[in-house]
């Protein structure tokens, strides 16, 4: 890297602390509309930060909230990335459980504890910080950036989606640059290749018309609870294996490099074991956990309901119960095949006496990044500048569907660069972010743009 | 019957309609403590009632609402019966579905329309009735009679059974009567000499110590909602067989006179489903749907719970997972041995990764009447008295847990003539019952003391 750069992040290391407090401070929580002006001005903050370091912005209102969109295109002929990021955060809820407040951001032994600390205020802001960086020592950067931070991520995107579709000139870029997900460990930096789609439904069987004495109709009238979970039983075998037709025909089997790079990461089973109060782990049989989690398709039950849930006994059949049903896609399945095979799973099942409903609720295709690639590649080196190590390769079991929409309309690959860990508690109370590691994050991402800039555009990732 | 009975009874026709609907008005919701004074001020009623006829009195105090006991025991050689009813009722709500008011009885069509209408207060005085116009016109009844009336019948009589089994000599008898049933059709008068048992209990898997993410977990961890589905689907097949090792093996098999007469019931299917908006009746293979409610045991889920039941989506493995199971057990199964037998069969097909805690709620063994006894003959007499025809011979798939103490307790057996018909909307908004059965009930019992009272104490059914 070259040595103004390295200096100028070092000497301010402190300064992007308070830049990082400044921001976290600002109780941006998206599907609290108490807090609609908060996400308001967390959008004006970065907007106003990305005004300083000298680059172009735009404050996009969308039908929710707004889209910051910053650019430094001044690098004609050399690639261009877009650095994809979210400003807004979940909701704290339950605050007592939070040791100090989640807008106080408080250090502590290194940490800096906030919500939004790592998901996404934290890790978004290192690239920020490296343009800054970049600008301010050279006054250039050695590609073309292009920033675009929403609003809405923590409650479902839904303007940014169409916002992409509308503006693919605007967003043209050669590279995707993500810093969404995790490290595998602490010290153990990862670059992922592959996220699992997703696929969500209700189940809903109907059967009388209202609860009824199951001494009265016991044994005569279909239950659609036990119609239900016999229906939900069917899914699996005992081996952990989906059972729907045709579930598998499209599933990519992990390569022989991929099983060896798994078996060589360290992942300890016992510490999560422990972490999660659990005696064992399970899953498909024939497949070491982190292959079933991330290159192996589910089938989870994340909601069951129907009938008496209070305490003690009433008892009747229930007019109806239902389950939400989330399936986990792996490369290359496709949401809309195993939502139709779904379907027909559950209907060619369907015993006589009860009605049934399926709805289809948010999908996502599954995403896997060519690992040989240029980007990769530079990626790689990235990380050995700023971690003084190589990065492993990991996927997510997690879905970011905005991954496929890019992918889909600007024909570009993601490079998806995690400095958070798997235990900084995303969405859960005492949400934290490690400074060391947003300060090798900064690191890492001022080297990545060297690094990608010198990729000639002839041989950009464009497959 | 004899005529002065008779007359009287005709002769106070209206009366016996006041004293209906003034007890009728007293809104002893024992449910409700708002209602604790209605509730005692309803025992009262009955208090006086029985004191005006010329009855001894006791208004026994509990934990909870008070015991009437009335007793006429001036026919010393003769037999003793004992008359079992309940004065309080469900709660109304909702209260917006009622055409009146739950508590202002009115008259529609020859019906009586209010809460405990039927569900017991109507049926209940048909005996007080009765032994009032035996002892107004005779000065004596053919046979001793005892009232327990209870108040807390609709909350599970829990303070009933232990008064029971603490006042043995007192309730002692030669048959208990009770009219907390109901006929099998419009015009067709029924004996009842068959109630099923009950089992019921919670099931509760549970597996890591919150909710967790269904990408970053899925495929390693169990979901105890799969779990769930998967054990509670193990316990029938398709024919709707009960899986369970050893469940049937006490099953008393239907004798050839039952299922005859079953199939002489004029069972009105197509009505059913229509009332019920279902397509079709099904349960166990090999048995007509009479059979199935009456004399097969059942499995049924009475409550389902786990995850997220809210609107839309969230992505989660659930923490837990629980249902409400509920065995209708038949004769002569025991609560006891099935409880075990359930246990082990989820204890013997519980996967790894998750835990099983089973609560076990109230239970009730099953009931039958032997029909070929000295007080079913009397009671078909009276019924043919007070109807005018044969009554038909049911059994019920609700479980009356006080009759199998009776049984144990008291050594004898219950004479259940249910004076109601299915569509009384017990339980529901609307609540009614049949003036005319009102008056044909009392004709019923004011014969069902001669006829009892015929009955030499040496032939006495104590089987």
């Amino acid at each position: 890297m070259t040595e103004p750069v390295l200096n100028y992040i070092a000497q301010n290391q402190a300064r992007f602390e308070d830049e990082l407090k400044a921001l976290l401070r600002i109780p941006s929580v998206s599907a609290q509309s108490k807090h609609d002006g908060d996400t308001h001005r967390a959008a004006e903050f970065l907007a106003a930060r990305f005004q300083r370091m000298g680059m172009q912005v735009d404050l996009v209102p969308t039908a929710g909230h707004p889209i910051v969109l910053a650019e430094w295109c001044g690098a004609p002929g050399k690639p261009t990335v877009l650095v994809y990021g979210h400003y807004d955060v979940q909701p704290p809820e339950p605050l007592e459980e939070w040791v100090t407040g989640p807008f106080e951001p408080t250090v502590r032994d290194g940490k800096i504890y906030a919500r939004g600390a790592t998901d996404d205020k934290g890790q978004m802001l290192t690239h920020v910080n490296s343009a800054e960086a970049w600008l301010k020592t050279h006054g250039r950067l050695p590609l073309n950036v292009k920033f675009i931070i929403e609003g809405e991520e923590e409650v479902g995107s839904v303007n940014l989606d169409p916002f992409v579709r509308q503006h693919e000139d605007r967003l043209r870029c050669n590279w995707v640059v993500i810093s969404d997900t995790s490290m595998f460990a602490p010290d153990v930096p990862a670059i992922c290749y592959g996220l699992r789609g997703i696929a969500y439904f209700e189940v809903v069987i109907r059967g009388p018309n209202q609860d009824l004495h199951s001494g009265g109709y016991g044994g005569m009238v279909a239950n659609p609870a036990n119609v239900l979970c016999t229906l939900l039983a069917s899914l699996k075998d005992e081996q952990g294996r989906i059972q729907i037709e045709g579930f598998y025909k499209d599933v990519l089997p992990l390569e022989d490099w991929e099983r060896q790079a798994i078996r060589q990461l360290n992942f300890d089973e016992a510490e999560l074991r422990s972490r999660l109060g659990i005696d064992e782990l399970v899953g498909e049989a024939g497949f070491s956990p982190l292959e079933r989690k991330w290159a192996r398709p589910t089938c989870d039950i994340c909601g069951l309901y129907g009938g008496y849930q209070g305490q003690g006994s009433k008892t009747i059949i229930p007019a109806r119960a239902g389950a939400k049903v989330s399936f986990r896609l792996v490369p290359n399945q496709k949401p809309s095949d195993v939502a139709a095979a779904f379907r027909t799973h559950l209907e060619s099942r369907l015993p006589p006496g009860v009605r049934l409903e399926i709805k289809a609720y948010h999908d996502a295709p599954p995403v896997l990044v060519p690992v040989k690639s240029p980007g990769v590649a530079a990626a790689q080196r990235a990380y050995r500048a700023g971690f003084g190590r190589d990065p492993v390769f990991i996927r997510n079991g997690g879905s970011i569907p905005v991954v496929s929409t890019f992918r889909e309309v600007l024909g570009v690959d993601c490079l998806l660069l995690g400095f958070g860990l798997p235990d900084d508690n995303t969405h859960s109370p005492n949400e934290k972010f490690n400074l060391r590691d947003y300060h090798r994050g900064t690191l890492t991402s001022a080297q990545l743009w060297q690094e990608l800039g010198g990729i000639s555009v002839a041989s950009r990732s464009l497959a």
